[in-house]
Order: structure tokens, then sequence, then C-alpha cells
């Protein structure tokens, strides 16, 4: 007896399942001991050409794929928050299991469809929700579930990754990579969500939800995204030995957890920084294995379309094994969650400075008041009696920083706070 | 309930195994939603100092764990052909699972333990067994599931690596950085199985099986070991914007598979290029998910303890979940496996000439008759009217390169043939 699936949504991630369950179904038939059939697909749609076809029902009828009793498995692909997520409630009302690559989804509800799932006692699987092929769900809760996480680092959007590798390696501006992206189709007429950093913090909330068994919701993330990175910013990390990616980090320290997704200057040496282009990379420590990470595609119809044919395949096994009450949500603890005014990094301070003497002086003084030293400096003149200052702070309390700000801004002879990016050694201790 | 383990063997991974067990049982309770207690240990040497303590019956009589009928799970950590591969056989016979990190054992009575476990209804896992905590197993098995596995490529010996990155890095020779590698710990006295790259033979052949799902022995490992790389190969390497890996490929073409374990030159910007001392890495490319890589500690107590007792946490949950039927031997397949003549690459051949006119021309013949061409030459005097000579060839048969070198050998003016290395484009096509 084939075992049935429904499909919600034939977008690109959509057409990319339906790809892979035909082409390897015969490898996908061998290994499951089962033959997969797609029984009905739901697009809105049933007019426009499609890059797939086979026999399965297409309907734009939601029901006719959720309340078939024939079908096991739902797939949700459609993405966005309604109908998709009344469609997941539904599917398991109908005692069905479901995978999704719904981040958007699951980073705002994934306790409520966790906990639909836990009480209809059926499986809901994401691993297409993060990192596209990447298997960084499935690592983070069975393969090193022995272990106490305790920093996971993450390249999770490529877009961005896109925009800062081209700029980092063509010293181009971002303004004029962002709109190559968008010809190129790595990012979206609307870019925001992207350039904000908002993709990534919903990856990232997903992802420290699992590592600390502690629910983070989206609003839980500080989030910075690149829009003020320029190429200037590029060659003074380059010139310190380093390169800057969007990172999303979460920390698990004595205090709490710390969530934060901004641009940082990463030195050249971490494996995080040789992670370029559209592809993604997520480094997570362990206290057991130590330091490990994950790279791959982040994104694409194929990419995700493995991650979800992988889920079904799991779901199939555990059918056949006749597995009983799953454990869908794992986040059993409640761990404290750590002021942006507590973050302990050190910071990039590049100043537009009149050039005169004891200017450097008053500086150093400034952030002294503040309990901030440097560990360097680089001074370029930039003409008509300026001079353009790069400080690089010893790690300190952004709280702190934050103040030492204040008197730099309200200091006479500082013409601009050109920018401040963080540091990350990507070493899990805080630098 | 708890659920009782019994583990064969104290020594470096063994009290690793403990310490996690030991440090993280909260966590591994709340994890699993049951208690893990060790009931016994089977140590050969009652009366030796060791790091680790506990509430366990510690025996150096193999029964009393393997006949204990409380104990559900049995971790065979004691390394070696025998006595391992019997206790593992009694184990199944008394009805338990089995976790083990034993390589040698795996990759020559594999097939054996695997059926046996089978017959038994009972779980073998060996996370532990290639890449110390790296999830390579469970990646391949499960989360890539829904791909055809076309290549994969690892640096999966952390001596080798240390010793290749270390002449790279300070221009040192293989004699003096191995046995700098000996007094640190990194290389056994006896470094044979290391260098010569059975180790890693034996890690591609348990990875090899999986990702085809056909049985390969590690006779069918192709193996070359790195004593004959020297530095000035490397500066070489470095010339033509690569560095030298001992790789483990194997790759899955229409003819068939091919296994091999080698040093190669890989471009630098291939992210197995930074890969560097003790760490190893996995790339694997899936027809659906394109490029990835797993990235970690090969080795090691804990990185390899993590593996272990995910494993064991993976058990404890399938027997919370009734689960039952497990599927542990993997290789449906019966494919077809390359000769070493069929293998396609480019090569480096660096050769020591008499510095006399066309001597090039000469080579280019010999090369030429038997189809070979060069995509890169490097020429340079060596004093005393020699040259040494350094061809790249372009991708050619492993079988008529041979003869190539037969033509070579025999001509007069070719003092030696000083070293010949395989390229690998880690592309997964044949460069």
């Amino acid at each position: 007896m084939p075992i049935q699936i429904g499909i919600l949504g034939l977008g690109t991630v959509g057409t990319g399942v339906v790809k892979i369950l035909q082409q390897n179904a015969e490898a996908i038939q061998t290994r499951t001991h089962c033959e997969i059939n797609i029984k009905g697909i739901l697009d809105r749609d049933l007019h426009r050409e499609r890059e797939v076809s086979g026999d399965f029902i297409l309907t734009d009828q939601p029901e006719k794929i959720l309340q078939d009793p024939e079908i096991d498995i739902i797939v949700e692909v459609m993405g966005g928050i309604e109908p998709a997520r009344t469609f997941i409630l539904e599917a398991f009302q109908h005692g069905k299991h479901v995978v999704t690559a719904n981040k958007d989804l699951l980073a705002l509800h994934g306790h409520e469809l966790l906990d639909a799932a836990d009480k209809a006692g059926k499986e809901l699987h994401f691993e297409a929700s993060v990192g596209g092929g990447i298997p960084i769900i499935a690592t983070l809760k069975e393969s090193l579930v022995a272990n106490r996480i305790t920093a996971l680092i993450g390249i999770i959007n490529g877009t961005t990754n896109y925009i800062l590798t081209a700029m980092a390696d063509q010293g181009r501006d971002y303004a004029e990579v962002l709109a190559e992206a968008q010809q190129l189709g790595y990012a979206e007429a609307d870019p925001s969500s992207d350039v904000d950093g908002l993709d990534a913090a919903r990856k990232l909330a997903i992802l420290s939800s699992i590592a600390f068994n502690s629910r983070v919701a989206l609003n839980d993330v500080f989030v910075e995204g690149i829009s003020r990175i320029t190429r200037e910013d590029l060659a003074y990390a380059a010139e310190l030995g380093c390169t800057i990616k969007l990172l999303a980090i979460a920390k698990h320290q004595e205090e709490g957890i710390e969530v934060r997704v901004h641009p940082a200057i990463l030195p050249l040496t971490h494996p995080l920084a040789s992670v370029n282009g559209v592809y993604n990379a997520i480094f997570v420590i362990g206290d057991a294995v130590g330091e490990t990470m994950y790279y791959g595609r982040g994104a694409g119809s194929l990419p995700t379309g493995s991650a979800i044919v992988s889920d079904v395949m799991r779901i199939v096994n555990n059918i056949q094994a006749n597995s009983t009450s799953p454990s869908n949500c794992t986040c059993y603890l409640e761990l404290p969650l750590k002021a942006a005014s507590d973050f302990h990094t050190a910071f990039y301070i590049r100043l537009l400075v009149k050039d005169e003497p004891r200017v450097l002086a008053t500086l150093a003084l400034l952030f002294a008041e503040a309990n901030i030293s440097f560990a360097s400096i680089i001074q370029k003149p930039r003409g008509h009696h300026q001079a353009e200052i790069v400080l690089v702070t010893h790690p300190c309390r952004e709280g702190s920083l934050q103040e030492a700000l204040d008197s730099v801004k309200a200091y006479s002879k500082v013409l601009t706070i050109q920018n401040v990016i963080r540091f990350e050694s990507g070493q899990g201790e805080n630098p």
C-alpha cells in the first residue's frame, strides 16, 4: 500500500518536492520499503503553466486535500501566515502528519502548531524552514542531543551574504550590488525582509528554541540589517584581517540566553568567513562535541525540496515502524533572555573628526569614562582638515558603549559617527 | 524506570561517554523523558586509576554485562576486531541494542553485524565510527535520504591533516612534522594506519556503503598514503593556487562507483581547503541538495562521546515510542566498482630532468602518445645542468597516465620522477 501525501502549494518549493519524488521515486521506494504517492496538490490558479505534471489531483479546494482520509502526510509549501496556519491545524485535526518549510509561520506560531501536533499524536517536521537542504534541525534535535549547546552562529540569509560577498570581493557599494542582486533574482523587489535581518531573525528564533530547549519568539531577537555597511567598512575589516557577515548569533551563558542578528566583523580565519555568495552555514558549539559547522545552499527549489522529502520519508519510516507518541515540542525550559544592553562584544567605531591635536586623546578619555579601552586604532587623513578614525574596542557591555557614544556625539570635534559594528570572534566565548 | 546501559571498554572514548552521561544527566533526562543509567562497565584492568567514578559495576567478566537482562543498550568502545565482534553478536543474541565507535570492525564485518541486528530486531548505531562528533552517518541515512548522492569527499583522518597543514603553513618536512605530531599525541608511535591512508579507507568504506546503498568493503578502496608528499610539492601546489590534503573520495558515476583515498591537490577556493589541523570535514553532493559540508573535530574523548550518547538517546526514544523493526542494513544495491585504471583525474607530475634543448618537447610527445595534454607547466633550474619540471595534465584516464609514465621513465633525459599527485576539483564532476 503506497503512502499518500497531499501538497499545499505548487510554487518554487512545491515544484521541487514533486520533481524529487518523481525523479528519485525508485531510490525513495527502496529506502523506505514503501511507495510514496502524491495524491493531490492544492493550487490557487488551476490554469497556469507548470513545470511538473503527474497522476495527481490538482485542486483549488483545500478540503479535498485536508479531508481526504487516504492522505497520511500534508506538505505545506504555500508560505505566508494565513491560510497556512489554519490548514496545518486542520490537517492535525484530520489525523495527518505535517511537513512544512514555512519559517514565517513557525517563528510566529510554532508553539501553537507543535502543541496541536502533540495533542493529535502526529508529527510536525520543518527541516526546510532554515538553511534550505542543510540538516541543521535534525542535527540539533538528534545528532547533538547529548550536548549542552553553548553557541550557534549562522549565516542563514543568502541574499545578504551574496551582497556582502560581492561588496567585499569587488569593492563595490551596497546600493549597486543590491540592484544587481535584484536583477539576478537573489534579492526581491522589496528586499527589506532580507536586508533588514528579519528573515534571519525568524530562522534564528526557530534554531535557538531547539538548541536551548527554550522558546525564543521573533520579538526576542535583537535585529539590525546590513544597509549601513559600506565598502569603506569592508576595506577596514580587511585591513584588520577580517570580513563582515550578517550573523545570526545565539549564546547560552550563565545569565541567560542572547539572540541577535546583526552585521559582524569576523576574523578571516574563522570557518564562517569563507562561506560566500548565496551559501549558508551554521556554526554550532556543544559542550561535548566542540566546534562543528554545517554548510550548503540555503534556498532554492531542489535543496529545500531535499529537506522536505527527507522529512516525509522520516514520517513514512515511523508509520511503518508503528512508532507512537511523537514528541514535537522540545521547549522544556524557560531560560531568561539577556537585554541588548548586556550584550558583551568588541566594537568597531568609524568616526569622521576634525584633524586637530588632542582629538584622539579626548576620544580615549570619553571611552575610558565608560570603562572602554581600545585594542587597535587606524587613522587616515581625509582632506579639508578632517581625519577618519577607526577605533576597535576591547570587549565591553553594549550599554557602556552607548553611553560612550553619547559623549562622543556631543564632542564638537567629531563630525560624524559613520558606523558602529560589533565584532564576533566565533569562538563561543565573549572575545 | 530508567533505561540501563552497559559499556564495553573504559579507555579514552568510554571515559568520554561516562562523563557526558554524568555531566549532562539532567538535560539528557529532560530530552528523552527518561533516566539513562550506566549499570555496568567492562574493563580488563580493574585496578588502574580512572578519570571517572560512579554508581556502576566495574567488571572484567563480559557476561556480567552482556547477559544482564536489565541492560537494554550495549555501548562498545573497546576497539579492535576481537573480542569486540563476538561481544556485539552476543549482545544481539541477548536482545540488546548496540552502539559502537569501532570503525575497524565495521569496515571488516559491518555486513555481519548489521544482519545480526536486523535478525534480532535490534538497532545498531555507529555515528561515532566516522568523523568523531560530526553527524555524517545520520545525515547520509536520514537528512539527505531523498537524494541520490553523487559524490562524497572527506578529510576524515586528523593525523594526516595535522601533518599536511603544518607542512603547508610552516614549509617543513614530512618526517619532522610527523615526529612532532607523535610527541603531541596527534600521531601514534606506529603511525602507519594513519599516514598510509588505511584509517581513512576504513571510514570511507563505511560512508560510501551508506551513501550509495551498496556494500563497499575495505579491499574495494584504492589507498595511497601521504609519506611521499614533500614540502616542495606543497610549495608548487601553493603556486598553482591549491593545497594538498589526504582526501577520501567516493563518486557514483554511470559506469559504477569509485572509492579512493590518496593525497590530492585541491583548489584553495574549495571549502575543504580551509579545513586545517586535526579538524575533519565531509563534503557531500546530492542531486537535489547540491553541495553541502559537515565540519568538526574528528576524534577525541568528548566529541566521539557526543556521537555515542546521541545514538544511545536515539535508541531510548525509539524504545519509548515502541518503534518496531529497525532497518539497520541499507545496502540494497550491488553497484559495480570502477577499476583504478579507469579513474579519471588531472595529474601533477614532478620530474628532475637534464636541462637540455628539446626535453620538454619530447615529454609533451610522450604524453601525447597516451592522449594526455598539459594544462600548465612550471620549470625551474636546479643547477648542475638539471631542471625541475612540474607538469599539470588535463584530466585523463589513470591507465593512460601509467602508460605515459612508463615511457617517461625510459626516456634518458629524465633523471627522476619525483612525485605524481592527483588533482581533485571537489566539484563532483570529473574536472
